[in-house]
């Protein structure tokens, strides 16, 4: 059984090396793969984003870990999410708001059964005590509904969905700047119009290739990148440093 | 048979996947776990304090194989460590320290023993050479006793543990920032008062949280950290840039 | 079956889970090993160096799958690399130098088939689409002559090689600077008459050692590195700072 682990922790500290050893302590032979743990610290959309683009690669059955927990030791709630294919374990604090904007078909359990913590449960790491071991006992064959009540008021952020300000004007988002400075927004083919120009930081780009080495060193493109978003690019260069651009900031997409 | 690995090596560099390498070689059906490899270059009391941070989670019998190594190449010795649920393979040079502390029942073992070196054996780099060949070896069964002799005199850093200077001040230290800024200490339940504040560069405090979000954001304040020391936290920000403070550093326990 | 991986896809981003997540859906045996995903983008040489130094310590058969990929999605080709104990697969573009430069028997394959592809098959991903399914199918029995016909123009840069310019100059260049700061140059114990210094940017050095805490703190010498090339170290400090020298440079070999 595959488990996916992806957090704000770092791999400078014993964080994530914990969580596995718990893993490994309940289901020896759980199969890690590491999505990232360099989420921005408590950046839960960048997380939510980071997920989505990758978690349906995965065989069927996958269980995806993700802990980015602001509201560690709060009563915040504890997660489980059954989809068709897949299992979900996180904070419900909005992480899994790109997967419920995806996956229709959803049963979503709180986490309350203590017999699946590790004891005693710390208030500050409960990525190593509260959702490693729930998706370690969902690894062995607990079924979700063990774990506790099914919920239907989980936290669902849709602000990370395009806007319609008028007939011919969208507003749009940042939702991650990649290793290579690509702006990847969060835009769709069906959010645009046939022919558009996006505007970000007072700058008009409208020129769309297909892929990177299309374009001119240094020139600023917009591009359909891998994930199935509008990103834009600058080729062999950061789009994100020559725009002064980051997660967060906001774009217009302007019908031409 | 998993093996943990622990180093300063980094992850840009080809120097951890060598070892994994000479492992696979030895033991096709190792299972590897990072704890992590970006222990400050030659920081062994780092390297230390994050072994001892979750050695414990893994399952009986795990390796932890840990090479901070400043002395590669030189005389400092080699050393084999089993306790009555783990093996350690590392230099004798105080790594660890947190370890003998911890465990009681211990045999150290020298590992002097040729055959189960990777020929010719660097000067540079004993991690491929030497101590990933003795971790491969170890846990296709190879007994410890038949690595080297065993010894009494290994490096065991005693400074790493709070020191009372008089009845009603306790002079401790920072062993780690990790990520989110924290800096932890070395101080444990048992080393502070019922009552008592923190001086750390100047500034006193003596307010303990349960968990983050019960603080202000920015806010600095004490919290039992999730490895069972006392950490200095600033919810939402860097205690470590807060106070200018870091791994190394003093602080001192005031009865209050 | 083994599959390293190498790229400059970094570690905060979902390139290489989706990688990983596809060779699982191939081959949920495959047991993958990362070697770095932290090559400076684009940086085909580094990519190649970093290859060389670690891939025969891995079990024979196993994949090597290394993408640092600037014209992706260009009409640069996928090829296949079969020696006589390892498999390659990556982009044609001068990446594999250094394991063209060490293995003599090998067969080079275009991978072109696109029935191992994974459609549809994106402009600016192929590490997912082309590249880590090909390695995926590898894993499972696939022959290398079913992804594509045979080639022998496959991209090969001699460049990397020390160039003499005289009977007593010879020019090299710095291949790889690692995480301590060692300059690792391209010069093996062959390119060098028994009695040298090297000369970089406008310094001499002429002191070799044998291993690191030989030397005094600071002090920048020469020493025969674990992968066979001569390095260009400071103990306990950063060659590269200290000579204001990195991946790239030029290096001068004069005869004493």
């Amino acid at each position: 059984m595959i488990i996916t682990l992806l957090t704000d922790f770092g791999t400078k500290d014993y964080f994530v090396a914990a969580m596995k050893g718990v893993i490994l302590s309940i289901n020896p032979l759980a199969r890690m793969m590491d999505i990232t743990h360099e989420i921005e610290p408590q950046q839960t959309a960048e997380a939510s984003f980071t997920l989505k683009a990758c978690y349906k690669e995965f065989p069927s059955q996958t269980i995806h870990l993700a802990v980015v927990d602001p509201g560690v030791g709060s009563d915040r709630r504890a997660i489980l999410v059954e989809t068709r294919n897949y299992f979900f374990v996180a904070p419900d604090n909005g992480l899994l708001s790109f997967v419920f904007q995806t996956e229709n078909n959803l049963r979503v359990f709180e986490i309350t059964n203590e017999k699946f913590f590790k004891r005693p449960v710390s208030r500050t790491f409960h990525g190593r005590d509260v959702f490693a071991p729930a998706a370690a006992h969902l690894s062995v064959g607990v079924a979700p509904q063990e774990f506790g009540a099914r919920i239907e008021d989980f936290v669902f952020f849709k602000e990370n969905q395009p806007r319609p300000l008028n007939e011919n004007l969208c507003e749009a988002s940042i939702v991650h700047a990649d290793r290579f400075g690509n702006l990847v927004t969060n835009l769709r083919r069906d959010d645009v119009p046939a022919s558009f120009a996006l505007e970000i930081n007072g700058r008009e780009i409208s020129r769309i290739k297909n892929f990177y080495a299309a374009a001119e060193t240094g020139e600023v493109f917009l591009i359909w990148g891998s994930a199935g978003f509008l990103e834009i690019a600058a080729f062999q260069s950061s789009a994100a440093n020559l725009l002064g651009a980051g997660a967060g900031g906001k774009v217009f997409v302007k019908r031409l």
